[in-house]
């Protein structure tokens, strides 16, 4: 890096300012050590496992980090956010921790189960018509009549800096034990530019890597090329958290100067690493919340002699579609 | 309690000792707080996260202990147990951490994965036929050929300061807080025995319970009645973990002067218990692991404006029944 490379947008002064104003809301979620894990990658590997954050995903971190920065005064006007699933929980939590109205865009042919978990938490979800409607238009909608505040799923430096105090924990937690590489999944990029952030910081020369799924391998093509490139929207994927079109223009500018490069897994190579999960960490992973375990199962990086951190993002699965994983294995 | 009161045939001091013992063996599992559990007690709820174990369960501890006692000059001659589960993985894992041989009597009908599981630990799985053969007798056969040492399962003063080590950790992530309660399976008593020791001895005015499976409510009873009473073993249930046939001798001495009482719960219950783990805390329980959870959701004592601890002790689960509880939800 020469001096005249320019500032990043967000800083790790910033992830060390959201982890202050996180503390006693969000969950300081467990870095743990699995000898069986450690043993499928003959090195160090530490899990972290955001799938027992609030509302079972890392999302409540950048949410809250967005939403309590809001001015009193026009905290009764509220937030819309759109999103199908974690991102929703994630806002309306925190909406709900501050006092907030919250109003969700969701897909009208959502799953129940992630409609109905963002109405118990107090949020008004506002369905759509995914093939006719525009979500984004209803969106702004809504935040022009209500004067109300859109909150981005990650393309926004306070839902970034939030993100990151997951990385900053990873720092604590380790103990001062080197940390060669992280691998973390990557939709929009706001978790692994988070992370990176607070990672490089304090230990420059960790390899942070973002994990995609085939197909929605945006993040590792931008890397290679250096522009935004776009995602096969078109194609079929289990990971339905990770479908973001194309990298965020705050994101890439991000992860384009702090990550080592991108992994991409299959679905089978996911569902392996849910069933590994299930058996040997005793941990319940979505499909997007276990592509950093797939990485490393898979064997996309050497993993021998060095020490690895996982990251397992969310655990928000239908007890029918973990059923089927399971039943893929026999 | 008069001064003539008999001392307990194990201590906390033990605990403390054992708790050095295994350092950098044992996982310091988390103890979890999680909004949607303390929502539907009324009040705080702390979650022992034994599942995560070693091995996926709390008997790595109780093993650990007992086997790092022995003499260096014995440790070839090796060591012996019975079980059809979860102390057989515990054993087999120590065993193999302290470079001893061990041989592990097992029915031969018991589940293909937790006999292929022990002998990926290196043990030696020794098949009986349960109608026409006494474990006990093998494996005394196999001591006494051997000069091996004999591991119990929970009737032992090493293997219950081991498990009590599960307490000390929840006293110190405890952090001060105050527990008015704590929950813990109970099949021979050895967990809550240790877990009691540990607790009280810092914390005299908490309240520690047994909770076990319907039918085998033999603790229970036990505690009511002041002598150790048997179970219904023709009786059917979902715990596999936890059908010991009546108290432990050691581990009833120390129960029935430390435990508050017993709580029962059902099968039914415990599922609820396992789909709520999964669900809202994304942890994998199996059944026996289950049952102090499913006695807080089911309200078998009141949680309003108290602290619980519910320790969730083992994670061994087979998917295919896993599957089948989360089916049973819908």
């Amino acid at each position: 890096m020469t001096s005249a490379a320019p500032s990043l947008p967000v800083t790790a002064a910033d992830v060390r300012a959201a982890h202050e104003r996180l503390r006693g809301h969000a969950v300081r979620t467990p870095l743990l050590e699995v000898p069986a894990l450690n043993a499928a990658a003959g090195g160090r590997v530490l899990v972290k496992c955001e799938n027992l954050q609030r509302e079972g995903s890392f999302k409540y971190r950048g949410a809250f980090n967005r939403l309590v920065q809001i001015a009193p005064a026009e905290r009764a006007r509220g937030v819309v956010a759109w999103s199908s699933g974690n991102h929703a929980q994630g806002v309306a939590a925190a909406a709900r921790d501050l006092g907030m109205p919250a109003a969700i865009v969701m897909p009208s042919d959502a799953p129940a189960v992630k409609m109905d978990n963002t109405r118990a938490l107090g949020a008004e979800v506002v369905p759509y018509d995914r093939r006719r409607e525009s979500r984004e238009d209803i969106a702004r909608r809504l935040c022009a009549e209500r004067g109300a505040v859109l909150v981005p799923s990650f393309d926004d430096v306070d839902v970034i800096a939030g993100q990151g105090t997951a990385g900053l924990e990873i720092v604590e937690q380790a103990c001062g034990t080197p940390l060669d590489q992280v691998l973390v999944c990557c939709g929009g990029g706001g978790l692994v530019a988070g992370i990176a952030l607070a990672v490089k910081a304090t230990s420059a020369d960790t390899a942070v890597y973002a994990v995609e799924p085939a197909g929605y391998d945006d993040h590792a093509r931008s890397l290679v090329s250096g522009r935004r490139e776009k995602a096969d929207t078109s194609r079929e994927s289990l990971c339905d958290a990770l479908l973001a079109p194309s990298p965020g223009e705050i994101t890439f500018a991000i992860n384009q100067r702090l990550l080592q490069g991108g992994l991409v897994v299959s679905d089978d190579e996911v569902r392996a690493a849910m069933r590994f999960a299930f058996l040997k960490l005793k941990l319940v992973v979505e499909p997007g919340g276990a592509v950093a375990l797939a990485a490393l199962l898979a064997g996309k990086l050497p993993t021998a002699q060095r020490t690895t951190v996982v990251v397992l993002s969310g655990g928000n699965v239908d007890g029918a579609l973990f059923a089927q994983v399971l039943a893929d294995g026999r």
